[in-house]
């Protein structure tokens, strides 16, 4: 029985994500090469090999550690954090493992203190500017490689980006744009270097541009991970429907505040993490809250939302001819804002059938 | 040795500044009842037992649980949630245990459910309108007090408040101006319901009213909970100095951008959680970033800060004369926005002698 702020995860849902993506992977004759970083679960990570998954992406070393106990093939798509070189060297002892270089620093750091082999991606930004080696610094490309020549454990696979700014879109048509634009900056590098390395190979990733695009032209890999659970951000993004999320928070009622239309729920930051969206000038939202009893695209409970949070409290307006029907100690079923974030919060899952999936 | 995103924490700060609140209660002849959910640790909570220190706060049973080994006076400040009554039953058995109501319903529920005794606080609203009971409807509050007649094991201990709306203050004398508001709401209530409980007390929180005001009049308990660490939100409410801040995040630096005057760093939302800090128009602030090797009021360099954050990556905005200082695999050091947030993430300590404290 749930008595405090739990993460209920779909299974079924989950599970159609991950098919639904796979097989536009393979229809694409993409590497289907999935970030974990969204559920970090060995339980959940074993629901991909059913599709066909052999290899993963991961953003840190300690979760290249945990899933290397199942998984011989993973790239951390986040630039090398050279003090970590013991674990890189303990991984790349008994994994394929892909890392990610922009600088020339970088690699004559490994250079001296590689062990063993290691494939390498360099990182290009192709617009998100967060970070990478812009597609038209060709210099600084060629730098890294012929700084990446001196070391016999460094072998080149290719270029690797992230159009995180699909974030920022609010339709299917911008998401489009942005990627289209991301793909015309990104695919040309293939053919430049393509003489020095006839199999480099282009890994390109972010949910939205995967969930919504069927033009992966010049691309032999994509690295999607929120997918497999999808949420609100995603939703309004334009990446998938409302029944499509797979997980939700579920939280106890503590008070109910009839004079102002509010309820107090036991879950706030240290739960659902602080991301929100704006919808309206103003309102910010950090869920919507669910009918559980049904599956419709309607299961929204209309103006129910999750108006504010602090560390473990959460604040819901609801209508005023609806407060009457909430009751304190009920369980308020909540669409969370940012999946990634709050799964990290909450360190585990409880499925349908109230198993408990473990995760890093 | 650092390799990866840390909390280090200065205990010496962190003594001075329990010393220092707790020398104010004494002064105010308050009782100090701190609220452990900011460290949420056993080890730290042993640095207040040296400073007469004998009952603590904390805002969840999980919590209560974990400090029932060591505190065996402990209030929920939190509106109950009835669900969990096997744990409250389970601590009412082997401590003095306060809770939190504002409802009849919880009140039933309580006579029907409660096996050992426990003391109760009226949870009033002083203005932070998140929960509680408006101290002007005096008629809910003697129903509340009625009804807790029925039980046996239920006694009623005081009104409990949080000004928690001194956050959203940017100066000293604003915090001032909630806090004398927020008394004028609370303290009357102690002379109208002494004639019947003559042995009330007014329990009252918040770290910003705490550290500024020098007006306790008419209250019996603080319980603020912040200042143990402090950080920048309290600073530029008016708090703390930034030689108080008593936790800093230590990042390693794994790309460089002079073109953008931008570090990228490993450390982000999973780490730092999200809270930011507006002081300029548009301009959010994540963390500042500090020169660990002093510990004068001018150590945070000048126009260098965490300007945004993703689940892992952190970027940093450079003077342009600066960025050259920078390399690859330093350790950056930076105050957080907001410490209760970013404990919670990280889930332990380094002290500055390269000890791990564990917490919750």
């Amino acid at each position: 029985m749930i008595t405090k702020p739990t993460l209920l995860i779909d299974k079924e849902k989950c599970q159609k994500n991950i098919r639904k993506m796979a097989l536009k992977a393979e229809k694409q004759q993409l590497i289907f090469r999935p970030h974990f970083k969204t559920h970090q679960s060995i339980e959940i990570g074993n629901w991909f090999k059913a599709f066909g998954v052999k290899k993963i992406t991961v953003s840190s070393l300690d979760m290249a550690m945990y899933f290397s106990k199942d998984w011989n093939d993973i790239t951390v798509a986040f630039p090398v954090n050279i003090l970590e070189i013991k674990q890189i060297n303990q991984l790349a002892r008994t994994i394929t493992l892909n890392i990610l270089i922009e600088s020339i620093d970088t690699v004559s750091f490994l250079e001296a203190h590689l062990q063993s082999p290691v494939n390498f991606f360099i990182k290009i930004d192709v617009g998100y500017n967060r970070t990478g080696v812009s597609p038209h610094h060709t210099d600084k490309i060629n730098n890294i490689l012929k700084a990446s020549n001196a070391s016999s454990l460094l072998t080149f696979k290719g270029f690797l980006a992230h159009a995180g700014h699909t974030y920022q879109c609010r339709s299917k048509q911008e998401i489009i744009d942005v990627h289209e634009k991301a793909l015309s900056l990104f695919t040309p590098l293939k053919k430049q270097f393509s003489t020095l390395y006839p199999d480099l190979i282009l890994s390109y990733g972010d949910t939205p541009s995967c969930s919504v695009s069927d033009n992966f032209n010049g691309i032999d890999e994509i690295r999607p991970g929120n997918f497999v659970f999808y949420d609100l951000t995603q939703h309004y993004i334009g990446s998938n429907t409302i029944n499509e999320i797979a997980v939700t928070m579920v939280c106890p009622i503590v008070a109910i505040h009839p004079e102002k239309n509010e309820i107090l729920i036991y879950g706030g930051g240290v739960h659902f993490s602080k991301d929100y969206l704006i919808l309206e000038e103003d309102k910010k939202i950090y869920g919507l809250i669910i009918d559980p009893t049904t599956n419709t695209p309607t299961r929204c409970i209309p103006d129910t939302y999750l108006k504010s949070i602090s560390q473990e409290h959460g604040i819901i307006a609801v209508p005023e001819q609806d407060i009457s029907q909430y009751n304190i100690g009920q369980l308020i079923h909540i669409l969370p804002v940012h999946a990634c974030m709050t799964a990290n919060s909450m360190k585990k899952y409880i499925t349908n059938s109230q198993k408990t999936i473990e995760r890093l």
